[in-house]
């Protein structure tokens, strides 16, 4: 049961999702020219916002940084070594952003589906909360640089998010260990998200071009 | 009063406001030619935000979606429906946007009304949860949908909001009905909304033009 | 210790942060030629909308304003007097939008942190809600009003606010009386930030100009 899957595992992923989430926002921040300490905000905002979002709503006591100053250290960081490895390296390509905000997307998607299992939630909400926690920190820094936020932007986005979600669920249903499942549901988005990027995928789309 | 106005009513009006402001939510993506499931998603977030922000900011237990299923379904079978329904007859027309975010700006603004005073908030502080609870779903729609929002456009909006707040507490403090106070005061926002679309009414404008 | 701070000079404090921002708010929304009611919305969502944030993560009984009708009247009032002030005078300049900005960040990074604080946060997570309750306000009336946000823009912006934290975490720890900490905390976000504004300073960009 993935409600009670093994506290450290998800707290090794929570971290891992905050540093890459970080890095994505420090990249926006990048692009829009931001000074050092803009970017340690938008990477901080895109790195707690979803989960933060998430906490607010379930209303389950303090939101998860509040008591844990190791979120603020592990953004600054990520920020810093971004800054760092983008100047010694100049490797500047916009796919980076792309690839660590799809692993962000992969991690925060899983995390949210499971903390609202364990809170009793309903399927259908539980996958809400997947795809919330998994996109509205990319959707803070994206209204906030002033970008066209991914959530709405053609190629299949949060329908990654809520493909792991489902495939989180559905082998939790039939018994599969925790971990097998956690590790499979975060595959399914990053690959599906990857390959929408990757190949153009997109979901029909509605049009009313009404006056 | 209100505060003790039958249950039941208050939750068709709310289902009702969820559907009408899900399918504002739906057109508006439409309107950026959004995937499906991005439609559903803006639809969501539009239909639930408002009242979202005001039970986050009540601190009155959850919020109320999270142990209600049927919201996540009634958003997206609106979504569903207004897609088959532009699918099939066309009528595409920026004023059903407008016509069905005036009709959920009326029932979201009288329920947050009434849920204020049933929390026992003062009537100023009632008010203002009023117009909270009917405008910023909508506004979060417009801010995600690169749209001017609505709450700052030229046309009469979030005084429509107000004016029906006003009816509602006075009518209230006069003893009349809870069923009565509440669909003249949802009358009055439409109808004040309306016409001031229909007849280009507004406010006078505070202009401040400095360098 | 300033989580002991006489909370009547925090609650005076609160009521002037509340009004320059409202100021602020105000000024903002005449540039976009809002009308008289949108101008209050403005100013009400700069003025209480940092704090609000705030008091939903520290998730310590109602938001502030819940019970405490005077903002509202606050808000209304000092958005009034802007009006009828720039009306009579007409000394539009953008200078005093930064003025009043520039206050209300002073005032809200400190009270952020002294919150905090009282709360039992660690020291970084206090600094951390200093810049979130000083920015945040203006933040959202930049996003609503269509403006660059102050907090994304080339001057020092959020590290002023950073700045008075740090300073006033400093004075406190080294046993400096409360009201002498918050006074010369205040001055230092308010001193840094005009510096900023009349010296045009700022801090290292980083620039990522990915394709």
């Amino acid at each position: 049961m993935i409600a009670g899957a093994d506290v450290e595992w998800i707290q090794t992923l929570d971290y891992i999702g905050t540093a890459v989430f970080a890095i994505s926002g420090a990249l926006a921040a990048g692009r829009k020219q931001m000074d050092v300490f803009g970017v340690v905000v938008l990477a901080m905002v895109t790195a707690v916002g979803g989960g933060t979002i998430r906490d607010m709503m379930l209303d389950n006591g303090a939101v998860f940084w509040l008591h844990a100053t190791e979120y603020i250290w592990i953004v600054s960081a990520a920020a810093a070594v971004t800054m760092l490895v983008e100047k010694t390296t100049r490797v500047s390509s916009y796919r980076w952003l792309e690839f660590f905000d799809a692993a962000g997307l992969a991690v925060f998607t899983v995390i949210g589906v499971a903390k609202a299992q364990a809170n009793g939630l309903s399927v259908e909400i539980s996958l809400v909360f997947g795809v919330m926690t998994g996109t509205f920190g990319g959707l803070i820094r994206d209204v906030l640089a002033n970008d066209v936020p991914h959530l709405l932007r053609r190629e299949i986005y949060a329908t990654a998010s809520l493909s792991g979600g489902l495939c989180l669920v559905t082998l939790d249903y039939f018994g599969v260990a925790a971990l097998t499942a956690i590790l499979t549901a975060m595959a399914v988005v990053f690959v599906v998200r990857m390959a929408a990027l990757y190949f153009k995928l997109s979901l029909p789309v509605f049009n009313y071009q009404g006056k």
